[in-house]
């Protein structure tokens, strides 16, 4: 049960969150877009990865469920491919630039002073740029945001991986911001 | 010298990096708006205190010396009681509410989970709401962010204390919003 009062007909996990309170909500869901699905050099699924990461690291399950299966959805190599990387990256088939970005994020979610000056060489030798480099952390940062935001509040978290199928789908054709528009 | 080319003419700390990708700049922005300064039932003083706090458990020095001198500016007793509150809240004398929420948000800065129940009621027996408790676990939350994110670019972060003061003036009179918008 949340601890605080959202209506029981609101959306579960974060979502539910930003719906209730849109003052903030919106800023929140925008970034989200941004940092998601705007255009880049990593693509949605790469960049649904790395929250993915986080999330699972911070044992948020709400986040991780959502934004592995948002990365699932969009991967050529889907399913598979993800729970290898949420597995253990090192060993994944998936570039050595995606690699060493994600070795940023988790620095970045230990702390910012973690993120070191050898892994951002060792990006920008893996063909990383300022950009990849500025939204990974980022991303790292802001799901640490997510990640303590939902369970702070102790969000409704759907147990079934089923249900963030549809979740998952809806977020791809309507993006992030229409999580906090009060539908 | 921070880990992605930051123009020198740049503001240092977060902002410079707001305003260095204004995309994501600009809800970043908002949302510290939205949170500190928004219309509320913590002044923005007491706000801008929690967000010191959590600033200086990590160890951010831009964060904690900005907001820090953004709450002094704004408090009725000024930096001595803003010192007091950095060095130990729980003997500080402020009001049992803002130490219940101090202690959430101490422990949503931790993680998500160590927001228990029971903090929350303790929370609510000293007077606080569903929006004060939601506003005090995403304060937390984003400014895990805002460290993160500042720290962990390596942002410029001037050392003298004193350099603060302009720019904590500045924010008071014109807000946030004003970080990214490229001046």
């Amino acid at each position: 049960m949340p601890h605080i009062t959202i209506p029981p007909e609101q959306m579960p996990g974060t979502p539910g969150l930003m719906n209730y309170r849109q003052d903030t909500g919106r800023p929140l869901s925008q970034l989200a877009e941004v940092l998601l699905r705007g255009p880049h050099s990593l693509t949605p699924a790469e960049r649904e990865l790395i929250a993915a990461r986080v999330s699972g690291t911070n044992d948020c399950k709400f986040c991780l469920y959502t934004h592995s299966e948002v990365s699932a959805q969009q991967h050529p190599e889907g399913r598979a491919l993800v729970d290898k990387v949420l597995a253990d990256y090192e060993s994944a088939p998936i570039s050595p630039k995606l690699k060493a970005l994600l070795r940023i994020a988790d620095a970045a979610n230990v702390s910012g002073k973690s993120v070191t000056a050898e892994l951002v060489a060792d990006a920008r030798e893996a063909g990383a740029d300022d950009t990849e480099i500025h939204d990974t952390v980022l991303i790292a940062a802001a799901f640490g945001m997510y990640n303590r935001y939902c369970d702070g509040l102790a969000a409704v978290v759907p147990e079934d991986p089923s249900s963030y199928v549809p979740m998952a789908a809806m977020i791809i054709r309507e993006g992030y911001s229409q999580c906090a528009t009060g539908h």
